[in-house]
């Protein structure tokens, strides 16, 4: 199948500034719709490269006026490029850089400065670079729009309109509340990562070895580029300080608390400080339970069910097929894999009323599966 | 297909007491080999569900005598459990909770502790209750023997055949060793997934809302059950709590850096701080990269590509068959569902080589893939 974003009402030209993997993946989205897209990178081979690759023509004298400016560079350059676009063009200017407080700051004075409006669209790819550019990077992603004071109601119509036509899911905030926002969803789970990641970096190799997939888990995040990551960080630093110091405290009690848990205590005073424990792991399954789900609803709980799937090319394929043929959808699936063992384990999130059905299709046709699903 | 556990030379009667989970599973492997097993639980009704389930036959005063004795019990019990064991019969007697220098400590006492050895077999599903018992839990799982200065040979012997009929891997290390590891690749990571997730119980709806894959990984952890993971940490305090110091000096490190971060500083001094930053997020990416890749070996690097899957029945199972009649393995999967689309998005890791033939393959039958894979 091909999926092709819903073209909504963007008008071009749409002058793109910065062509990595953001500013190509918009230029080949816009381009695929038909419309006028003008290029510019401060790297000719990138600008060259991204020509190439059908996003869009690079800027030059006999370019036509932009009705809107996209500015994809760095965060650290994004608020110069935004005041020379507001310098040198007539068009409604918007920034896509993931931290936006900052960048408000530096634009709010130019005279200009009701054509800006900041926006971030969390494509969640950050470090790739311009190859990986992908038409449908923004499809289902939130795209924020950030409106200053003096914004012109023009400019964030224009910027949602670009967003809905990218198939992204539109939300309005203060740069202020972004900014605090994505410190605690995205910028401090990754310094998490990263922290736990780092202990492990000099750990013995045995100890390693008893990885299984919780840890693999907590530091999937801490694989990401290390100066991209650094830069957006730095640009966020004050919210991100708040958050890891409200984590330090949290942090703290608990290791106080750990002081105070000798289970061997003579005076049987040893499990005095459990409670603080248990109350770190019910605050946590609070925290984790209020992510949204899919779709961006409510949580949704699912039953999942284990299945045994040789290591082989199709196995898993067949494994889905089937269940695809008993019109039962997976709503998520993970894979894991097991030391020295020529079979892994795919564990299916299903709807807990369709349990019933798949069990008996997955057996009818043989399949191995755990005894009870359990249900979260 | 069916798998059924490879058995070497496991002999019974096997005792296994406690019937939870991992106990329930251990019976219900051993009874698939035809090998005699007693159960016993301090719940009748747990004895009575597990011997239903074909896990055993309820210890009594006919029972023969055991030639193994298995503490399946919580961790807290599971020492007073082994000294009863090793007063009440003649066999070898190994535990198997998830951390064992507080038993060890407890039992080396005793004058029979000859005849006992520690184990942790790690099949990760702690947190579910005796009806999830699976005959293959722990296939392919690593099962870790702890043997302490007097421990029998014979002991360690039996242990590991017992092991090796699971299909478990096998490993042998110290009980201070094995807490440490312990803490450091399980008990911490589930400690600073919840601290993570605690975070996100008082946070604004509209903050939630910008959640992505990272954060949902890293608090993926924190729906772990809060009890039973309290007894898991207490038993375990010391290692987990000298990890968490250590974390805790890298998180001040880390802050510290940040309050000199102050990109609009107007003496250019603003990014004083971003290479603790960068050192912080390149010390995630050198710990994460030790973690070992599947079947035990050394950490494995695969080309990753995203497809989008409409979100119907059967698309996935689709995707996956068409990828295994191209005779490609798929060595990891993640399903990444989007807010407000009918279409999802399927990261698959293969091996690098196979990326120009599975781009072919895809592009050949229509579906819509990342322009250009990434490689970790």
């Amino acid at each position: 199948m091909t999926w092709s974003a819903p073209l909504v009402s963007t008008t071009g030209p749409v002058r793109i500034i910065g062509v990595g993997l953001l500013g190509g993946s918009l230029g080949l989205a816009l381009r695929r719709a038909g419309i006028d897209v003008q290029i510019s990178d401060i790297s000719p081979v990138a600008t060259a490269l991204a020509a190439d690759l059908g996003a869009g023509t690079p800027v030059d004298e006999s370019s036509a006026e932009p009705a809107l400016v996209v500015v994809a560079t760095p965060p650290d350059v994004a608020a110069e490029t935004v005041r020379h676009a507001l310098d040198t063009t007539n068009a409604i200017v918007t920034d896509i850089a993931s931290v936006k407080e900052a960048i408000e700051l530096e634009v709010i004075d130019h005279p200009q400065a009701r054509r800006y409006v900041g926006s971030h669209p969390m494509a969640g790819r950050e470090q790739s670079g311009s190859l990986a550019a992908d038409a449908d990077l923004f499809m289902g992603r939130p795209w924020v729009i950030v409106p200053h004071a003096a914004t012109d109601p023009e400019a964030v119509r224009m910027v949602r309109t670009l967003a809905m036509d990218m198939g992204a899911w539109v939300t309005v905030m203060s740069a202020a509340d972004h900014d605090r926002a994505v410190a605690l969803v995205s910028h401090v789970p990754q310094l998490v990562s990263s922290l736990m990641a780092g202990r492990l970096s000099d750990a013995p190799t045995s100890a390693l070895e008893l990885s299984g997939q919780g840890v693999r888990d907590v530091t999937r995040l801490a694989r990401s580029d290390a100066r991209l990551w650094s830069t957006i960080i730095a640009g966020n630093a004050a919210h991100v300080r708040d958050t890891l110091q409200a984590l330090q405290t949290d942090l703290g009690e608990l290791i106080d608390a750990l002081e105070h848990l000798d289970v061997h205590a003579p005076d049987g005073s040893g499990y005095a400080g459990i409670a603080a424990v248990a109350g770190t792991m019910v605050r946590g399954n609070t925290g984790e339970a209020r992510i949204p789900g899919k779709h961006g609803g409510a949580p949704e709980r699912f039953a999942h069910i284990t299945v045994l799937v040789p290591d082989t090319p199709g196995e898993l394929g067949r494994l889905l097929t089937e269940i695809g043929q008993a019109g039962i959808n997976i709503e998520d699936l993970a894979l894991e894999h097991s030391a020295g063992q020529p079979v892994g384990r795919a564990r299916m999130s299903i709807a807990p009323t369709r349990v019933p059905d798949l069990i008996r299709e997955l057996e009818a046709r043989g399949w191995t599966i755990g005894k009870a699903p359990d249900i979260d």
